[in-house]
């Protein structure tokens, strides 16, 4: 007998539960962390946020009928890893933001060199957490050295710090779309492929499952970040829950800037159509809920 | 017929002649990393400085009889994690240097947000470098888990981060040598223990091996700290290449503060004959360079 799903709003709202309570207790307590660094750590960890990526991971490791527990240390290390970079984007130095979904930034509570510190610890435990699914689920040595690699090239230099350096020297003026598109894939894309990635390898994807999902992550990751171009310029406030028109304000070239809003909400639906494609094309045995999440990612208001 | 070995002196300078000719070809050319990010990252790699961490980890594997070539990377990863924390810890909200080994600190020269960045990718990156040991030398799914799961913890919160942290915290005042002590452990030694059970580890030392280059890592780590704060206090300027005595004008708490100078001296010393003895009894096929490691490190006078 074959259940009919949940709605996705449902399955997001579940899987959101679980991920928090699984977070709460992702920094082992008997370990001995001066008091302030722990504190920081789980102030930003439990601060709140679409948990997309996390949840994409489990996902991921569902369309191969896997069991997604032993998927679960992987999506607490990707949520460490996107906590970390808001953690470091929001200082000071770079963004220099105060608040951050109407909560205070890290280092407005435990300030500037706790917060960077509190940035760097959650960067390492991320592969403590990868190691964890071979200690705990059994998950083979070489699928581990397969999932550390995927995370130290989309979350370094060449992936999320490589997309936020360049984002950072941009500021001075990115004069083509080209050089756009190159941010938003790496600041974006690049962490999101890498969730889809370490979900399907857990659950024993094959090459070509891997592929299929990499190039749904490139494509769902790009439009997220045109869906949010798009928001923040004729979005609501209330649902956003942060002033629109930001971007126009700090001059910041975006999508809608060098296409049009049209143009940018008709990118959206292609990326989506293509990310769904490919996954429908390499064959997945439950498939169901990652194409539900990409239309649910495009249709967001918020 | 048994080859003299050289001097320590010798066996210490080729080998940071091996290593930083592998640095320089450490981060992959054919990777797109945005310029100036790129430029940071070397910066401060190719910034000279000991490469003591990354010499115990070849001396480990070489104590067990191996070839040290396999365990080279994992000896790229300590130095870019070691360089990681001296970027980040120049920084203007940390310790706020200018120079370091007399040159400008890597946020001198290229900026707050880039310097945060390029540590922050060094720190990602350490953890490639540990996976090529498997992709280049068949070391094997399961020793890299075990390598990365070392890494996450004594470069982490409970680890490195975490006696940064503690030492940040600890010039508001600490008050006791077993803080101090924290600090030294968990700020020095615990990246040093990593050095030594990593090189351990791709060499395939047993369980006791590794306790005893754990022990030793430990006690080496603290005499070498404590060494510094005698070196501060009555060290010759030119040997040193800084200005002595920064400790008491900072009114930073040391070892010869809370015993004395005679009496941390002697702790030195003892330091150094107890992670000499934990070698001696674990009974390695070649641990001469280990044993002269650590009287080197003891007598050295900068």
């Amino acid at each position: 007998m074959i259940e009919p799903l949940n709605g996705i709003d449902t399955y997001i709202k579940e899987k959101v539960l679980l991920i928090e309570q699984e977070l709460k207790t992702s920094i082992p307590s008997q370990w001995s962390i001066p008091a302030p660094l722990r504190e920081a750590m789980m102030y930003s960890l439990m601060a709140g946020g679409k948990r997309l990526r996390p949840i994409l991971v489990l996902a991921a490791a569902e369309a191969l009928d896997a069991d997604s527990t032993a998927a679960m240390p992987a999506a607490l290390a990707v949520e460490m890893i996107h906590t970390y970079s808001l953690i470091h984007d929001d200082l000071p130095a770079m963004d220099d933001d105060d608040y951050r979904r109407g909560k205070l930034t890290n280092h407005k509570v435990f300030g500037e060199a706790m917060a960077i510190l509190a940035g760097d610890a959650l960067l390492t435990h991320a592969f403590h957490m990868i190691v964890q699914s071979a200690r705990k689920h059994g998950i083979s040595g070489e699928t581990i050295a397969d999932i550390v690699e995927d995370l130290s090239r989309l979350a370094g230099a060449p992936g999320m710090v490589g997309g936020q350096a360049a984002d950072m020297l941009g500021e001075q003026g990115v004069t083509r779309l080209e050089e756009l598109e190159y941010i938003h894939l790496h600041k974006t894309s690049d962490l999101i492929v890498f969730s889809l990635k370490a979900g399907g390898r857990i659950a024993g994807a094959s090459d070509k499952q891997l592929a299929a999902l990499e190039h749904f992550g490139t494509c769902i990751g790009l439009a997220f970040q045109i869906q949010d171009d798009i928001l923040d310029l004729i979005g609501d406030e209330q649902k956003l829950g942060k002033p629109v028109q930001s971007d126009v304000k700090q001059q910041k070239v975006t999508y809608p800037y060098f296409i049009g809003i049209e143009a940018s909400k008709a990118k959206v639906e292609e990326l989506t159509r293509k990310a769904k494609q490919s996954i429908v094309q390499a064959g997945f045995p439950k498939p169901e809920r990652l194409l539900q999440l990409a239309d649910f990612l495009m249709k967001r208001d918020h």
